[in-house]
C-alpha cells in the first residue's frame, strides 16, 4: 500500500531541475496571487481509451494530455499558467529505468507546449502499478480583463463558428492538434462571443451541451460543416458518411463559438484568425429558440439531429 | 478513443444536483477570488496500490482519496475549499448501472469530509476503461493570515512532534484516518511551528525529506515514538519490530511538526490538541545540524537511521 517513493524521488529531482518547474518539495503548491479570476480544469487520459501506449510515442501521449487541458482553458478564453501532473506508470514488463524513461518522454512531449504557453509545473503525484498508463493533468489559469467565456451565454440568432475541420481525428489529429488558446484570447478581445466551448466529444454532442446550457436549440447547415480529409478516409470503411464523422467524431479540440450576428459579418469578411494564426473560421449554423438540434440540407430539407448522430424523421 | 459521454452526462447530472457542487457545465471552473495565498495539491490513488476494490467498500476508497488530499492541505496549514474529482471507472465485469453505483458510492464516502470542511466540487473528469479503478483528486485551498507551513523552515534545536500513533496503518487506519486540517490550523495559530508535513510514506522517510529541505539532520528518541497497536500486530508476523513499523510504514497521515524549543515546553505541558480535538502531541526528536537521521536508544546508544529503515553501524 506504499508508494514507490524512491522512484518518485528520482522523478521529482528530474522535475525540480527544469526551468519551468516551481516544485518546492512541499505537500501543496502556493500559487502566485493574481487580481483576475482563477480558472481550473482537470482531464484524465488512460491507455486504451485516449491513446495506445504500444503504438504511440510517449512524447505524443504527454503532449496530448497537456493539450486537452490547454483546450479547456481556450474554451473559457483563459490564460493558462500552472499545471499539476499525476501519473500512474505501468510496472508490467517495464524495468525501473524504463519507467523513469517513460515519465521523461511523456514530459519531453509536454515541453514545447509548456514553453509556448509559459506554464509552470507546480505539483504532481507519481505512482507505479500493475495497471496501464494513466495521466491526470490539472491546469490552472486566469481570465483576462474581458472575463471568461461560458457555454450558457448563447442568444437566439447567434451565428455558430468552428475553428477548423472536423472528423477523423483518430487518424492522428487527436494527438497533434493545436490547442486554440491564443486564438480564443484574440477573438474574445475583438468581442462578440456570447458562448464558447471546445469540441472534445463531437460537434453534435458538444453543440447539444452548449444549447442546453443556453436554453436554446440550433440549426447546422450541412454544406457548411468543414469536413476533414480524414473523415472521408474513415467513411470509406466505416459505413458512415464523412459528414456523419465530422458531426459525431470526438477529439477535434477545435473551438465552437456562438457569435453575435453583427460580429459574424466581420468574421466572414475579415477572417482575423487566418491573418493571425493561419486558422480558418467556419460558420456552421445558428442558435434558435426551438429546443434540440437540426441539420439543414442544401435543398432546404431539415432533419432532427440527435446529439450523437442522425435521427431521420 | 471517445469518452463514454453518456455515462459522464448521468454522473455530471448527479454531481450538479448536490448542494456542495458548483459544477457549471463549462470546460473549466471559475474559482472565487480570495485575498490570501491559493494552495493546490493533487493525489492519485489506484486499485491494488492504495486500496483493494474487491475487499474494500467503495465509500472508504472515496473517503481515503479525499482524505489524503486534505492531509496535504493540513501539512501546509491551509484551509481547503474546492476539489476536482477525476475518475477512471472499471468496465470489466461491471454493468453500466454498476459503474454509476460505484461512482455514487465513492462520492458518498467523500460526503462527510466534503461537509465537514465545507468543500465545493468545482470540476472533474469521469471515464470508463478496461483497467482498474483510479481516482485523482485535486484540492484547492488558501492560507490563513498566519501564512503557510513548509518543509524547509526547520531550525537546529527544533523539537519534533507527531499528532498520533504510527505504524500498521495497513490494518485499517490508511482508510479511516482523520486528516489533521483543523489541528494544523489551531497549532499554527498558536505559533512556534517552523516546518511541517504529513507522514504519508513513513516517519523516517518523511523526516528525511523535511531535514533535507531544511538543510539539517535529526535525532529521534526510540522510546518516545508512539507505536500504534497495529504495528505490534504486524510485528508478530513480519520479522520487523513494532518500532520499525512505526518508523517506516506509510499512510499514517499524522502531521510531523518542527517546533521552536520554547513552544515545545508549552506543548508538553498543555497538550492543546488533546483539549481541542482529543489528539495527543508526541515529542519524538530534535532537529540538529549534523546531516542524516539518527535513532537514540534509552541507554544513550545512537544508531544511523536510513530514510527507509535501520542501518546498524
Amino acid at each position: 500500500m506504499k508508494k514507490n517513493a524512491v522512484m518518485e524521488a528520482e522523478w521529482i529531482r528530474c522535475l525540480r531541475n527544469r526551468p519551468d518547474s516551481q516544485l518546492i518539495g512541499d505537500d501543496a503548491a502556493i500559487l502566485p496571487s493574481i487580481a483576475s479570476q482563477r480558472l481550473v480544469a482537470v482531464d484524465m487520459l488512460m491507455d486504451g481509451i485516449h491513446f495506445l501506449l504500444d503504438k504511440t510515442p510517449p512524447e505524443l501521449i504527454g503532449r496530448k494530455a497537456l493539450a486537452v487541458n490547454l483546450s479547456d482553458m481556450a474554451a473559457m478564453a483563459g490564460v493558462p499558467s500552472e499545471v499539476l501532473i499525476a501519473l500512474a506508470l505501468p510496472k508490467n514488463g517495464i524495468a525501473k529505468t524504463g519507467r523513469l524513461e517513460l515519465a521523461e518522454r511523456l514530459l519531453a512531449g509536454m515541453t514545447p507546449l509548456l514553453e509556448k504557453f509559459e506554464l509552470q509545473i507546480v505539483g504532481g503525484d507519481t505512482n507505479t502499478w500493475d495497471g496501464k498508463l494513466v495521466l491526470s493533468i490539472t491546469i490552472l489559469g486566469h481570465s483576462t480583463a474581458r472575463g471568461t467565456l461560458c457555454r450558457n451565454g448563447g442568444k437566439p440568432g447567434d451565428r455558430l463558428f468552428v475553428t477548423g475541420e472536423l472528423g477523423g481525428s483518430i487518424l492522428g489529429k487527436h494527438l497533434t492538434f493545436e490547442p486554440r488558446v491564443q486564438e480564443a484570447l484574440r477573438l474574445h478581445e475583438n468581442g462578440g462571443i456570447h458562448a464558447a466551448m471546445d469540441i472534445s466529444d463531437g460537434l453534435a454532442l458538444d453543440l447539444h451541451r452548449l444549447t442546453t446550457e443556453s436554453h436554446l436549440g440550433a440549426t447546422l447547415f450541412s454544406q457548411q460543416i468543414p469536413i476533414a480529409n480524414e473523415a472521408f478516409v474513415l467513411a470509406q470503411k466505416s459505413g458512415k458518411t464523412a459528414l456523419e464523422h465530422a458531426l459525431s467524431d470526438g477529439e477535434d479540440f477545435e473551438l465552437l463559438l456562438a457569435f453575435d450576428p453583427n460580429d459574424a459579418v466581420y468574421l466572414r469578411e475579415k477572417q482575423p484568425l487566418q491573418a493571425s494564426f493561419g486558422v480558418t473560421l467556419y460558420e456552421v449554423g445558428i442558435l434558435d429558440t426551438q429546443p434540440g438540434l437540426r441539420l439543414q440540407w442544401p435543398n432546404g430539407r431539415i432533419e432532427t439531429l440527435a446529439p450523437q448522430g442522425f435521427l431521420h424523421d
